[in-house]
């Protein structure tokens, strides 16, 4: 698919900054940059080799807008596979305003949101699950997800799909071949061989369906319940492991995260701490909604940490006991860590029949200090401990998007429809129904099946520009 | 001057968009370049041609952290006139981070603020004033301020300044070869010649410092105090204005303007607004300090717009004129315009009277609606009226910078000291000793004289990655 217009649009950050970069690409990109620069040597434009760069001006009628730098990529070598022309100009906005309204008057129009990644698709520079990756790859914010984007975008995941969908269609055209010679009654398609390539198929997206649980994790963070009483250390607790990992707090634009939640990046992963009052037994009523709230955001997160104060516990110990109780047997598969802080101000005897009145509770514990930064090694370690990053280790392809993730859960589906019938000797007109509607959900992922509102789905969440 | 280190920053705003540019310069910086990329075509970026862009992989260790173009410039073929490398990246913060820790690690530096730029004067790329050009022409934020900087970036203030410089250097070792012939009494400087020239020079001093207003104007913006009662309509006024000109509200960051000011650009020229309440005669106390900073924001003002209610002015006419006269007496040389907003509102009999009543002010007086945006662009012509903009339309040189002023004024003083001494006929070695002083002050201008307090004051302004 060829487009026939050029498109334009800052790929860069708004705002001022030393550079900015005016990305145009389509079939008259290259023509409609030499109509408004003018080359310091006298170059023109058009003449030009691909991957070459330019000094000179942007010139509108008359008057001088800068003096620009100009790339040129000559299609099919460039991002979209079109003539593509990038101005680094000065990054100032009213020099970006001026120099995009001259081009847009030269015949080019206002790029859509991801409309050069679209075009790369269509033209066949990236399928569409690598698309997708570049934008997770500009909005990955830790190591693990920038990892994810990265490996997916460099075909990983694709080269999985496209590989069991190669052997699949192998089948599928010797299923067919046998439906030609029906009246025959041959079997062209080996049905152990068969029922062997599902079972793999099987295996794989099954894998590929359980790597969703931990890539969602990658890519959205682990929420983790802080429950606690005021004052008990919770910001300390906060600090302590930030300034242990010198992480990056989220401060995405755009993302609508409550405010009272913590991002921290441990270990290349990011945790969402949330912040909730203790459950202590009330029969005030504004308290008792209070901690119905916490009862909820318990329910949100995926970890509970429960933290207390050593001297505190030595004197409501057992109500902590109890209460901790309640937790856990209304929330009995979700992980509670209990974590002791200030426990640089008891005793060794006092730690110790603290130790042994957890005991009977059969969970986690940490004692640590905060404000000393001691046992904070273990409590992160033992958050780390949540997340099976054993595939992120091993480098394998790991799920992240929800689109794929569900073309999986459907191909799965008409997978083990078709081994079903295999099983129980169905026809192979009917198999074959089943086998392409598996092939179908395969192609969706990388692209090879599409329609235009998926595309328009996909890449309106994309940056312009990109 | 050489240096021996690489500098590395970001060259596009920080925070994610489609792409980013990191920006090496120096000795080793395409060594330290290659060090860190593999082509996809294999290449060898220290064989590549300068001007050339190259696609490839950023790796550390193994690890790939994204797919780049690098841009290679060959010294003295850069903006610095060393060896530079422009990283295209994705826009991510994450990745933006882990290439230039990258790159330090593999011996860069991280660049001062204006680094690249203050590297570019050193090795003779720009004169001064050009450098500080470039700081101008990424914070400007309209036409005028756009203008004036790139043709000061262009070396058209500097070719002037070169001009009279050159011209009096000519002079000056005619006067230092009397020196040499002292004993002889000969005279190898024109005298009339050279009154002449230092007639021309003062000539073009002069305008120089004159344009220092307009420059200065154009640069800030012209503050605009509006004085009028609470409700007269201040606001819809102001929306008005801007839906006429479809104009830029100011949001540059970091400047530290009161947030009550209004900017708008109205032909090209910034207009600041600042909101005052009205000056009636009071006793109350409070009222009283209301008044006294209506006082002070018009003396800040450079224009007085007084705007009131034709409804109003019915009830309350003879007040409001007294009002208005007691601003005129206080500051008789600030133009100060009647705008009589609502004028749809009163018949034609009433519009007369008023007209009538304001005339033995002798001010100049508009009618406007603002709600029906009639009387619009008269308020706007007027406005630019103040504005001595002829220096601007014939493309004149004209001066912004209050060093640049300084150092102006100061070779003013010194080129009217030596034609004081010429025509007094003073001794050759004395009017030697000022003519050097005013060559000096044109060296500050464009450099050619120089010291590091100098350079650090003026780079330290800049954005880190210019």
């Amino acid at each position: 698919m060829m487009y026939t217009d050029s498109i334009v649009a800052l790929a860069t950050p708004s705002g001022a900054g030393a550079i900015s970069i005016i990305r145009v690409s389509g079939p008259d990109a290259i023509e409609i940059g030499a109509s408004v620069f003018k080359s310091i040597k006298n170059k023109d434009l058009k003449q030009q080799k691909t991957h070459t760069l330019h000094l000179g001006h942007i010139i509108d009628e008359g008057k001088t807008l800068d003096e620009v730098l100009i790339s040129i990529f000559k299609g099919p070598n460039s991002y979209t596979g079109e003539n593509t022309i990038e101005i680094s100009c000065h990054g100032s906005t009213y020099i970006q305003q001026q120099i995009i309204q001259l081009l847009l008057r030269k015949g080019c129009r206002m790029a859509d949101a991801g409309e050069f990644t679209l075009r790369a698709f269509l033209n066949g520079k990236l399928d569409l699950s690598q698309a997708e990756a570049v934008a997770d790859l500009i909005s990955s914010d830790n190591e693990a997800s920038h990892q994810i984007a990265m490996q997916q975008m460099r075909g990983g995941f694709s080269n999985e799909i496209a590989r069991l969908r190669e052997e699949l269609l192998n089948f599928a055209s010797l299923i067919e071949l046998e439906l030609d010679f029906a009246e025959e009654d041959v079997e062209f398609a080996d049905r152990t061989q068969f029922h062997e390539l599902l079972n793999r198929i099987e295996f794989v997206l099954k894998r590929l369906i359980d790597s969703f649980a931990v890539g969602n994790v990658i890519k959205n963070g682990i929420p983790v319940a802080i429950v606690g009483e005021p004052n008990v250390g919770k910001s300390t607790l906060l600090n302590a492991l930030l300034n242990e990992e010198r992480a990056i707090v989220s401060d995405i634009a755009g993302t609508t995260r409550d405010t009272i939640e913590d991002e921290l990046v441990i270990g290349g992963i990011g945790f969402r701490f949330i912040d909730t009052a203790g459950i202590r037994e009330t029969k005030d009523v504004v308290e008792s909604i209070g901690i119905q709230k916490t009862f909820e955001k318990i329910e949100q997160a995926q970890v509970v940490l429960y933290l207390f104060e050593s001297l505190k516990f030595k004197v409501s110990g057992s109500e902590y006991v109890t209460e901790i109780e309640k937790v856990k047997n209304k929330y009995p598969l979700k992980p509670v860590v209990i974590v002791i802080n200030k426990s640089d101000l008891i005793s060794s005897e006092e730690t110790e029949s603290l130790i042994v009145q957890l005991e009977t509770l059969n969970l986690k514990q940490i004692l640590i200090s905060a404000k000393q930064k001691t046992g904070i090694d273990e409590l992160k370690n033992t958050l780390l401990s949540f997340v099976n990053t054993g595939a992120l280790r091993n480098n394998e392809t790991i799920v992240t998007n929800t689109r794929h993730y569900d073309s999986l859960l459907k191909a799965l589906d008409e997978i083990q429809k078709v081994k079903f019938g295999l099983e129980s000797n169905l026809s192979s007109d009917l198999m074959a129904l089943d086998i392409k509607e598996a092939l179908y959900h395969f192609g969706l992922i990388t692209g090879q099946v599409t329609n235009d509102e998926l595309l328009g789905n996909i890449f309106a969440n994309f940056c312009i520009g990109k």
